[in-house]
């Protein structure tokens, strides 16, 4: 299934950007990266539960803030993009 | 039906930055802020249509992007806020 991850982290101290560093390694782990601060991940609900309880952790939740979209397993033509850099296709054949 | 608007758009020139308020600006006219460039936008099909061809020609494909997730019309439960500035729930009561 596709989870849609948005997040905005406070960068004011160094503590806020080694958080922003984090959440974006942990979001890497799973999935990419389609625009600064959203992640299209596909995972199983396995792996997507062990993502959300990562990002909870490492987010202060006083300062920053995660949003999290349940696309589905029939995301395609649910998403669109227009102008620079379009996202690679997870599951589309790797043309090397 | 919801649709999810979130967009990068280039500052590093004043033309930019005009970009960024002008995309902001014409989200807010249709929805809410939920993030820093993230955007719920609560449209029948005709209003979507109006707003996607606004917001194309006011980025510049060469530097900007701009993806739209579509989240129909039962998104209550595809949705999930954590931290700080919760969304307003749109269609829910307006408490004065």
């Amino acid at each position: 299934m596709l989870v849609l991850i948005t997040y905005d982290v406070s960068t004011i101290d160094a503590a806020g950007q080694r958080r922003l560093r984090q959440v974006s390694k942990a979001c890497q782990n799973y999935g990419q990266r389609v625009q600064n601060s959203v992640f299209e991940c596909i995972v199983d609900a396995a792996e997507w539960a062990a993502l959300k309880i990562k990002l909870i952790e490492l987010i202060d939740p006083e300062q920053d803030s995660l949003r999290f979209y349940q696309l589905g397993n029939q995301y395609k033509n649910k998403v669109e993009h227009v102008g620079i850099k379009a996202s690679l296709d997870l599951e589309g054949p790797l043309i090397l």
